[in-house]
């Protein structure tokens, strides 16, 4: 860490330490519960004005910003960390913080001992020496509770093995327990196993059947008797050391310059990213992401997860291996988090930063000569992987040498399970092993672009490739084609539509790419998928409003930089973006776009109906998202990459 | 090459130079022009019991397929080669034979020395020291000249600089001469250099405006004075070797076998995929590309390549280089092709094959014990790359470990060019530097899929991903959603629709998997791209039917390969896959597609509306294709994937 620190650099341990203690000393230490210590990134207008010339003079404050229970109130507090005061303190009455695993580790507890669980898990009548296992989860607001008081679910599994890592998923349970705040169980419902939608609570106690008992379900080596030795060892080396330079978060690589930053809930984020000196995005972050259930039946509607809001990408990150996670040349960055009592946490390697080759940038042959040009492209990788319960998501960010940026998700980890008859069917999940029912679900992520294009005030263009009319005299052969653009006037959720190649690009109108005479821009290349599923009345589409539309341009705000609202933990719905833009539609100097400062959103991700393949665990699913210059720059920006040859790369027959 | 040859081995030099001879005894020697003489797969029918029951006596015959011009007049022969007799001689009168280097090379001369062309290039007045280029092009059908006579058109250009390998299309001339087969120049006409629809001929001869003389377009090193220095080189090591054995043509790797072809047209071609033993495909390959331009002005409508009908994928496969086309421990396969002559010619280095690492595989994390299990993804990567003119192709295939299949295209190469006024604007292209514009175009590929999933006979189903109707007594609370699927029974040409999740996949429905309870399968991932924007009355459109739609599925005829027919050349259309879908529409028996020898075909591509970094050598644009088992297998094919660490990994901080 540098000192002074960065205006966008994480909050350090002295820095998290001395918040602490601000706040123990205007709360009393015994009675503060806290959650979250992160940096409150300065207001963008200061911002700004630092980054477009910087001087001591104008250097943001250091704002950190704390989540604390004081006797089970949420409280959110700004901290002026140089001047050790108390900028804000807001009682979050109604709301939650993201979820506390200590909490959780304690409802499960509560759950087990609980005289009427263990009643159920009796007449369940599972095999001798199983060892039932209690998995906490958010409930995802169905209407049916009040939706104030902080509830939890607490799903069934067992092992039948010895083994602390079998895989427990394979063996969901007939019921479900749900949890209050004072960690009580207040209900216990049986689970449908078959079609049962007219008996919501069950009836009858459920007995487990014994013949789902199997062995094929493990996917941990020690539990995998067959292993392929066929894959022999492939290595990176740099024999110089990687291309890339970084002094504390700043990474330059390749012409680009970056700050890395990391928070506990959005996990990586990247600002101020330019390339050749040019100012090209604000910040680049990942907003939410919501999994929502396609099973109908009761209680299984409870099960929609904000992996960000909830759960936290940060704090869910995973302490990533060399060698393993990361192949190469590798770079770890740490983070720091808090604990209950206000100490520092080191969260050691969430991301690696590494390079990679991609095969051919660009070739040509001139073939009245013989002559090839090649070049080969190296990509700077910047990788964080989380574990959320059953499931992981490890994100990418590629920069490429010709200045475009992709960004990957790949869904890994196990799928969530839910009990099923022998020989039972349902029209929305995959049986994947004997009474293992893998639900449908989808994936839905929103990956946040606050674009900086030659400057701060940006628009949001679609552009459609458009046959010309036939028979007509300017297109005598009925082969010609022109694109029509228009500039986005107003907030607004757009959609995709691939058979009219419509193409979302972000310009910046007052800066002409002098030989296209066209604005210059960033192309978004989408990833195609299908919007949310649940009906719009639905508490999941209330609460998910970012899952209605792929694309979203909203104006700028410090607040706004979660597409399903700041505290999704029980969110009721109608405070995401489409909320945002509903409430200033009819403000038109609010509403514009058009020149101004702007975000666009890109919501995307997966319809996921589960195979067979995806069992015990999932072979990744790669969904990306690309952005690419467009009459940005002068030429094509990687013309000057070194020529390949062997001399060089070494390649052996 | 292994002797015998396997039935699906491309012919060996001594086979080539056997058939060369049985047709020279037959027709005489100094008369005989060769164009092609290639392998004729056996009859699938003949391949199938071969495969499933290989035995000397059910060796397939070694058929040559024989393209030859006898005093102009193009045959094709089909030789029997063990037995040196002529199993069949066609005449294709009006037809055309892919295009002959050789003779192009003779137009260019004849061209350049024709008096009227020098007397337009003079009035051109272009820069002293400038080298005239004139670069032939095959004649995209518009219906304006006797379709059955070989017709070239010379597009011009020039050099300014001495260099040879100088950028000369960033001079595209004005004016285009069209020469026609006895290599007499029969029309030149002056290119329009504005929105002049009106005098599609030109009235005024054109002069060469030289305030287009640039120095900014060069790609050649020796001509881009500035170049990085910051890329660090990255080796890619095998300490042990590949884990791939090869065998001739016969490739087996991570439990996939194939055996590897290669022919002039379609280049790489992949037969009897499989993968630990079970059969998946019978044959992959590239069918046809087509690459209409947009810009209405005549006679740019003329400017539509078929560049594996017209071109050959195949005679077009660049050398690969190592250590620049292919990074690692490369194998290259060669090929043979025939020259004018009859000898047999030598392709090196025309596919490579070599591993790759593609990050994480699979991986969990016991939140409970915190234990990681991680591995890493390695993939088989075969690779082509292709010059047609000015454009490159790169060509490849990935075969993954949890037995999925990629097929990526990567286009980059030189934009073609069309002479433009200073200070001009069309609609229909981008101008890319003083006086160049770069015109917008489409790239339409066809990927054939010869499906044998545990099994010839196969289905092709359409899954919709559909939320339940609400309210509704099985939806109660608006969050369900199922799949529907329709198994397709006649041959059609399909669309995609991401927003219905709409999937394709291919099914075997006479093997169920046991523990999901539906047909083993494969799930085609497609690329969403705009299908063809020419009029469906146009030329452009009635010679590439495959661009209509981006699936199809077809019976399987031997005689169907190529998705727009078997002669592109100057084709006049309605003879491609919708042609041969509507031949049979009426016979249920002949156009039943369920249960079938069937083939998929994918479409796909990009409408490329060059961008200035596309300038002057443009960076590669991907396509990507994927092939994915669902309810195929058991259980995660890649869970016996070895689980990475660093001891085997060896990477660095």
């Amino acid at each position: 860490m540098a000192f002074p620190p960065h205006p966008f650099d994480p909050l350090s341990p002295d820095e998290i330490a001395e918040t602490a203690n601000v706040v123990r000393n205007h709360n009393g230490a015994p009675n503060v519960l806290f959650r979250v210590i992160t940096l409150l990134e300065p207001p963008k207008e200061e911002m700004i004005a630092y980054l477009s010339s910087p001087s001591p003079k104008a250097v943001p404050k250091r704002i950190a910003k704390v989540h604390i229970y004081i006797e089970k109130v949420f409280h959110e507090l700004h901290i002026d960390i140089p001047a050790r005061t108390i900028v804000s303190d807001r009682l979050l009455h109604g709301r939650h913080s993201h979820i506390d695993s200590a909490y959780m580790k304690q409802v499960e507890e509560a759950c087990l001992q609980d005289a009427q669980v263990q009643d159920e898990i009796k007449a369940l009548n599972l095999p001798d020496g199983a060892t039932v296992i209690a998995e906490p989860w958010t409930y995802a607001t169905d209407g049916m509770s009040d939706m104030t008081a902080r509830i939890t679910m607490c799903w069934f599994y067992m092992r039948v093995s010895d083994h602390p890592d079998a895989n427990y998923y394979a063996y969901p349970l007939e019921i479900v327990a749900e949890v209050n705040e004072e960690l009580e169980v207040t209900k216990i419902y049986r689970l449908p196993t078959g079609e049962e939608v007219d008996e919501p609570m069950g009836n009858q106690k459920k007995v487990h059947d014994h013949r789902k008992i199997h062995t094929s379900s493990e996917y941990h080596p020690d539990l995998v008797s067959t292993r392929r030795t066929t894959t022999r060892p492939l290595h990176i080396i740099q024999p110089e050391g990687p291309s890339f330079q970084i002094s504390g978060n700043h990474i330059s690589w390749e012409k680009w310059t970056m700050r890395l930053g990391f928070n506990y809930r959005e996990g990586m984020t990247l600002h101020d990213i330019r390339y050749d000196n040019r100012s090209l995005f604000y910040r680049l972050s990942l907003s939410e992401m919501f999994v929502p259930y396609g099973d109908p039946r009761f209680p299984y509607p409870r099960k929609g997860a904000f992996d960000l809001g909830n759960d936290g990408a940060g704090v869910n990150a995973n302490n990533l291996e060399l060698g393993c996670d990361c192949l190469g040349h590798i770079k770890y960055f740490d983070a720091w988090h808090v604990t209950s009592s206000g100490e520092p946490l080191k969260m050691p390697n969430v991301v690696c930063c590494h390079e990679q080759d991609d095969g051919i940038l660009w070739k040509h042959t001139n073939f009245r000569t013989g002559n090839a040009v090649v070049t080969r492209s190296r990509l700077l990788v910047l990788q964080t992987i989380i574990t959320v319960s059953n499931y992981e998501y490890v994100f990418i960010f590629y920069f490429g040498q010709d200045a475009s940026i992709h960004y990957e998700v790949r869904a890994t980890g196990i799928l969530s399970t839910a009990p099923i008859d022998i020989g039972g069917k349902v029209p929305y999940g995959t049986v994947v092993a004997p009474g293992i029912l893998a639900p449908y679900h989808q994936h839905l992520f929103c990956l946040r672009i606050d674009p900086a294009l030659d400057g701060y005030r940006n628009s949001l263009v679609v552009e459609e490739s458009k046959a010309m009319p036939f028979p007509e005299r300017t297109n005598p052969f009925g082969v010609g084609y022109v694109t029509e653009s228009t500039v986005v006037e107003k907030e607004a959720g757009l959609d995709l539509d691939h058979t009219k190649n419509r193409a979302f690009k972000i310009v910046n109108e007052t800066v002409v790419n002098q030989m296209a005479g066209t604005p210059v821009g960033f192309r978004l290349m989408p990833w195609y998928s299908q919007p949310l599923l649940a009906h719009p009345s639905s508490y999941h589409s209330r609460r998910s409003e970012f899952g209605k539309h792929a694309v979203w341009v909203t104006r700028y705000s410090d607040e706004e930089l979660y597409a399903a609202g700041i505290h999704t933990m029980q969110s009721s719905g109608d405070e995401g973006i489409a909320s945002w833009i509903k409430a200033r539609r009819d403000s038109l100097q609010k509403a514009s776009v058009r020149n101004q400062d702007i975000v666009v959103w890109h919501t995307f991700g997966s319809t996921h109906n589960p195979r067979i393949e995806d069992w015990p665990v999932m072979p990744c699913e790669k969904m990306v998202v690309g952005l690419k210059p467009v009459n940005f720059f002068d030429a094509n920006p990687a013309l000057d990459v070194p020529i390949s040859s062997q001399e060089k790369n070494k390649s052996v027959l």
